[in-house]
């Protein structure tokens, strides 16, 4: 795979929070790696900026966001000669034939990168449309979130396929970009010894957490509207458990690898009426402590309504219906304000059957493989060896599936590989049209549940692992979360 | 488990190369990490020594076969009062009614081990016997060989079992004692993981090596009468097999791990007939190179007859007939003046039916799990992983599954175990009369073949890994023996 230059990448929101956080400090490390051909970048933005005040501002967030062993000064001189600032009103007709008039009338690799609010994906794409902006060879990436209910997501796909072939559209989680995501599909597909125990005879269940030590921050006018369930469930999560739980595909070509994560959620059991408050778990930060300082709680921030019945926690137990999964539960939750930052996959084992040796603890000692995302990435086997010496002791230890990749090579960014796959054409880990609504039919009947009940979500302290409700959800089945890990 | 104080040790054969060599220095090192409880060490042996002359011999064994930092003087100083030497004519009546009054009338743990040939088992048990010293407390250590074939091995064990229960009778193969030998135990039976897939529907097939790389040396006069497959196939060889290949036993005391393995040896497919020549390898080593020096031919070597069809390799192709192991082969291989000195248990899981991934060699891929016996001690499990960065391409990588014992913990030698196992009573890792038979019988048809054929077994260089149809074995089955592993 490679880019085809020229290529154009014309970033909307460009000097939003996402651009300069994430967006440029990957596109200058895929400059830096030799792996972006010559092109052009363009920042739209509504602000009007001498040139020197633009790389200003893109420097300083270069410099905050990568690690001072990566700028090099020519490098970045080579760099910023690919980059432009925009000026653009998105809601103007006029500023499209202006953004046509710069970027000319050939058809490059181009792509239009939507870092913006979902609420300018209508008149972003009119706008390209009418300006006659949109080739054979134009793809647009939409960031998340992509609607906040089945319905208006599924009214967001129209508008956008009305202009777009779906096989243009890139719709991101960033979540799949991880190199250990990557990983996971690699160590299932291509070791028999996994993949042939990635089933209910041989696996008694699976945990995913995101947890955030941060509360809501300065996004409370955001978060409000949106809460974790949308925000991080919906789609992270969800994303994260397609990838664990799919079928091994065909090919890894993108409709390969998205028909398969498609059937997963066609498969999740529907979690409807009675059944919500016995597999869903709801939490509110209150008051606490995150790292060693006092916290308020979040009806207590700025911008957040004192009687907030907005979640900042969700913990859910699914089930697949089908052949491979039956009876295996998969307990998904995510949450603000939690005892560390963290994210993980983790494949439990079943317990041995039987044991023979002397003081083994047997549910404490079932293989675990652990897939950590963040903040570090990297993978875990737990297996059981002998304690050496005297007698047959049995203990655990933790083994590291990656010892050598962190010492010799740089983990890659999410963002630097989807924005490489979407310069290239290879769509596989980005969502398609029916793997949105599939995950948003799954979560609306509990989102309205919620509306129509209007309790205030379970408080749980700031600098926990959530509700106590959270631990009854694995407790009562006999199983506790992963903590510490 | 704990010794039973006090207990009396006789070596007979105190002062030859195996008790100075392996026995003293085990003996010392439990004396060291508080093991060995208070009793008697006798050394028994023709000789007439002076007590200073004697322990000059033991602590000079010490020093050369023992680390440096393990030799304390204080440490020695206790051991060495435990240390007698006691001075018997092995073929004299006399000399077993001294032995008696030595030892005294009360019955405390006693262990006579036989570090002696097999030819003086029986004047030792009758000497035992006739001046009363077998007392229902005590046991008796054999060492291999025992017997040269099913008819002597028989021989042997009916004079042992006149005298002694076989409940006291400890027959040793110091390869079972070894540490990773018992993590294998422990890897297998406490992981999920790997027992589950521990069968014909996920192995392809398991290799076992014990390669030596010196020559016959000065056991030549032994060793013309003997060759690979009495002295390192029938007992080491066949043993780890059984360890490797065996059905969970119930529990791990010495009947349920014994009537595992015997049931292993009972289920090998006879190699007999023409079969002998499809599925048996031996070949005597040719001149060639050692450690960079030039080494002559076995036939040359000193003690031996220039026309020898003593084999000093032997490779097998061996099936076990049940419902785990149908269509397994195991191959097995020992040799000397081989490529390097190491012994070898990798087992081979089956490849993965279809790769997504590009440029991926599935055989070379297929998981893999080795186990070291020596030189070093280890276990390492081979996995495909991702490589970090751009596309999904896939590398082997080779996990060590004990990074941490090596640096924490002293490994402790076989003879350390095996000695504290006797001394302790615990008899689980030594071998029980059946399975020294069974494994003669298998054995013996190829031995009778190689007599009646008269051939001169097939020579290899000094320093390859064997004669060319070894390869061959495997070859014609699309496989390759482990090397430089």
């Amino acid at each position: 795979m490679h880019i085809n230059a020229p290529y154009e990448l014309v970033l909307f929101g460009g000097l939003g929070d996402l651009a300069l956080r994430k967006l440029m400090p990957a596109l200058y490390l895929l400059y830096r790696d030799g792996r972006l051909p010559s092109g052009r970048i363009f920042a739209a933005t509504r602000q009007t900026l001498e040139r020197e005040d633009f790389l200003g501002r893109i420097e300083k967030a270069l410099k905050s966001h990568l690690p001072s062993e990566y700028l090099e000064l020519a490098t970045w001189e080579g760099f910023s000669q690919c980059l432009h600032c925009l000026t653009i009103d998105l809601n103007s007709a006029q500023g499209y034939l202006d953004l046509a008039t710069t970027l000319g009338s050939d058809d490059p690799n181009r792509v239009y990168y939507l870092a913006t609010g979902s609420d300018l994906y209508t008149p972003i794409c009119q706008g390209l449309h009418d300006s006659g902006l949109i080739k054979s060879n134009s793809k647009i990436v939409l960031e998340k979130p992509i609607g906040h209910d089945y319905e208006s997501a599924s009214a967001i796909n129209n508008i956008v396929s009305e202009y777009f072939d779906e096989c243009q559209i890139y719709r991101i989680d960033h979540y799949l970009g991880k190199e250990t995501v990557q990983n996971l599909m690699v160590l299932r597909f291509a070791n028999s010894l996994f993949e042939s125990q990635w089933n209910q005879h041989y696996i008694d269940h699976i945990q995913i957490t995101i947890s955030e030590s941060i509360g809501v921050e300065k996004r409370a006018e955001f978060y409000e509207q949106v809460g974790a369930m949308r925000d991080m469930f919906q789609n992270h999560l969800l994303q994260l458990l397609c990838i664990t739980a799919m079928e091994p595909p065909a090919r890894l070509d993108p409709d390969s690898v998205r028909d398969e994560k498609v059937k997963v959620l066609r498969a999740l059991k529907p979690i409807v009426g009675n059944h919500i408050s016995d597999n869903v778990v709801r939490g509110q930060y209150d008051a606490g402590v995150a790292e060693g300082k006092p916290v308020p709680r979040y009806r207590d921030e700025p911008g957040v309504h004192p009687k907030s019945m907005t979640e900042t926690f969700v913990a859910v137990k699914v089930e697949i219906d089908n052949w491979r999964w039956a009876g295996v539960p998969f307990y998904l939750r995510t949450g603000k304000r939690l005892a560390e930052r963290a994210c993980e996959i983790v494949v439990h084992f079943k317990e041995i059957p039987h044991s023979i040796f002397p003081l083994q603890h047997k549910s404490t000692m079932a293989n675990k493989l652990v897939f950590r995302l963040q903040p570090d990435e990297g993978v875990r086997l737990m297996l059981c060896e002998k304690r050496v010496g005297p007698g047959m002791n049995v203990r655990p230890m933790n083994l590291s599936l990656n010892p050598a990749n962190h010492k010799q090579t740089r983990v890659p960014e999410a963002y630097e590989r989807l924005l490489f796959d979407v310069l290239s054409g290879n769509a596989t880990l980005f969502l398609r049209d029916d793997e949105l609504l599939e995950a948003w039919r799954w979560v609306d009947p509990i989102l309205s549940y919620w509306e129509e009940i209007e309790q205030r979500p379970e408080p749980y302290t700031s600098g926990s692992w959530g509700p106590a409700a959270a631990t009854l959800l694995l407790a009562k089945e006999g199983r506790l979360w992963d903590e510490n890990s």
